[in-house]
């Protein structure tokens, strides 16, 4: 009997690989002899990096790049085991799992050092890119990005200007003559499930400003900004970002790679899912175990269990949901090949104690799911 | 495809009725053509009354009598559907539950109001009783339930004896010239799990003295009041309850049915399990649901998901509990027939949103274990 285990990370206590063999551990007590393979999952978000390095036999190179406020930071991309894709999570170098929630400043903060690591790839012979742009922490349009790639973005006295979101209106003039040629022979797969369009009031800034630290204020200027900078774009390349589909993507570098770069664009958990070649590895199952941190309706827009439930449907083959927490909504779920949705938290505890139990409690749950599903 | 729903109650929550009616729902959600067949169980403590009347259609008699403080309180008893058997819970009359922990004292402390409530449903007509004697709040031998029955304990001027355990010191003798005879003629089957002896380390004091509010101090005077109690109805009856298993029960009620009842002792989920007719109700049956409160460990001894686990496994039906709240060493109970325990809670939550949600989750639970049990 085959068990296939493809959790995420349950975020604050298990990466997806420890989630995994805490599950395995589980399914194993309740049947010794049962086969499992084990596909630690993600869904372009944190954990991406990890879990296509690991399918794939890969390896990680670690560079130092500026960070999102310019500080040097160590970040890291990853070489899948065929060695020509490069696996990139934006957050690693410009992410707002970088810095405090106090230095959170989308004014300033810029995706340089995502530009770096691009570069640093590139130096290394990589032409096949995955980008997984979650988490980030900066609003400039992927600015910074293309400045580490040899963009002179330049203002009326032919200046480069600095760096974030603010900077953007003081920009007269976008000069690609050094901008990295190697870039135009090379893939890049761009793994977002955002469809917001640059500006307006779904656009990058009003959206996703918030979180990252701007105020009303800054909102204001930072969509005005990201309007010009649009406007300069459009007659740079003809290619018009203001509404594009995805080009709000992560503060707006989804339209710096729509614009400048070779890029296609897809849901993360299907490029994971591709990757790790979960339909290959479900042949035989006979059931699936996934699971994240928080269940809930949301679950349904793209996230991991809801990736891997939908491939295994496919397959015809039940999917198993361990979760921390059980949010409303999860009956809409089911349409999506999710066959029942568990809570690993045995007893009332707080969210501290499940975060340090979390590999315990979702040992003793797996163990019980499979014996209720083995049950004659 | 039918569905046998026993469960405890969930204390502090639901009662064993709301408890199944809960279980019921998700049952119904997971499979709406299902068929339910609700066994709302116990295992001798609260809720053995509801348990039996319900599963018989029998009726409540409500009847005022003295609580263990000597306080008037409102007390009942349960008519067997066939109307011959009677079913008391001590507890009711007696109980713990009936005073506040400031209030406990079993050197006050009275089995009186259990006497008479014995004695209402002998003029009521009943010949055969079952009682539960769990959550006693006294120590006094089972003085005071003899005291209601017409047998004088005098002291050494003729006068009798005041309530609870502190007064067996007084006693010098048991006149039982009065003591109501129509107990000879009925049968007394009683539901507990308790085999500790009277007196010493091991006896009702010692063990159980502490839990109703006894200091070390009055431990002595307690125990050493039961060995005097012991020697006079030695003296009476021939009959040794000193180092008698069962006989240190309840605060030594257990004793006073074993010397002057005519009484066998039974496992109260035996006597629950065996008046609902379990057995009949499992035919045919796919899964059982069974859950209480808590599990652990303990659950092993007795306790109604081991009781009904056991009976189902006599069919071969599986049995899923679920519980509030999982402690250590669930894996003991796999051997007696449970095959998998699930906690209801669905998140880091407090036990007071537990216990307030407890439908609530207890019905999502429910729908999540059918559903993996339904997986294909």
């Amino acid at each position: 009997m085959k068990v296939v285990i493809a959790p995420d990370s349950f975020k604050g206590s298990l990466t997806a690989l420890e989630a995994a063999l805490a599950i395995e551990k589980g399914v194993k007590k309740a049947m010794p002899d049962v086969e499992t393979v084990l596909v630690p999952a993600a869904d372009g978000g944190e954990g991406t990096m990890d879990s296509l390095v690991a399918a794939t036999n890969g390896r990680k190179v670690d560079v130092i790049v500026k960070g999102p406020l310019g500080e040097e930071v160590k970040a890291a991309y990853g070489i899948l085991g065929h060695q020509e894709t490069c696996v990139i999570e934006m957050a690693s170098a410009s992410g707002l799992c970088l810095i405090s929630s106090e230095q959170r400043n989308p004014m300033a903060a810029t995706t340089f050092g995502t530009g770096e690591l691009i570069k640093q790839a590139l130096d290394d012979g990589c032409r096949k890119f995955i980008l997984a742009i979650g988490g980030s922490a900066t609003n400039d349009g992927g600015a910074g990005m293309l400045q580490a790639l040899g963009m002179r973005l330049l203002d009326s006295s032919g200046t480069e200007i600095g760096f974030g979101g603010g900077e953007l209106s003081r920009l007269v003039e976008i000069d690609d003559q050094h901008f990295d040629p190697r870039i135009a022979d090379a893939q890049f797969l761009i793994a977002t499930d955002v469809q917001n369009p640059l500006i307006g009031a779904n656009g990058a800034t009003y959206v996703f400003g918030p979180q990252k630290g701007a105020t009303a204020e800054m909102l204001e200027i930072l969509d005005a900004n990201l309007q010009h900078w649009a406007d300069l774009v459009e007659d740079k390349t003809g290619i018009r970002l203001h509404d594009k589909p995805g080009a709000g993507a992560a503060g707006g570098i989804g339209g710096a790679f729509q614009a400048f770069f070779p890029a296609i664009t897809k849901r993360g958990i299907d490029i994971v899912i591709d990757y790790t070649k979960l339909a290959e590895k479900l042949t035989g199952a006979v059931c699936v175990f996934t699971g994240e941190g928080q269940i809930d309706f949301q679950t349904a827009s793209g996230k991991t269990p809801m990736g891997v439930a939908e491939e295994a449907k496919k397959h015809g083959i039940p999917v198993f949901v361990l979760s921390g927490s059980i949010g409303k909504g999860i009956e809409t779920l089911y349409e999506h090949g999710i066959h029942s949705v568990h809570s690993i938290v045995n007893a009332p505890m707080t969210l501290q104690e499940a975060i340090e139990r979390a590999a315990e409690l979702l040992e003793q749950c797996s163990e019980q799911v499979m014996r209720t599903y083995l049950a004659p």
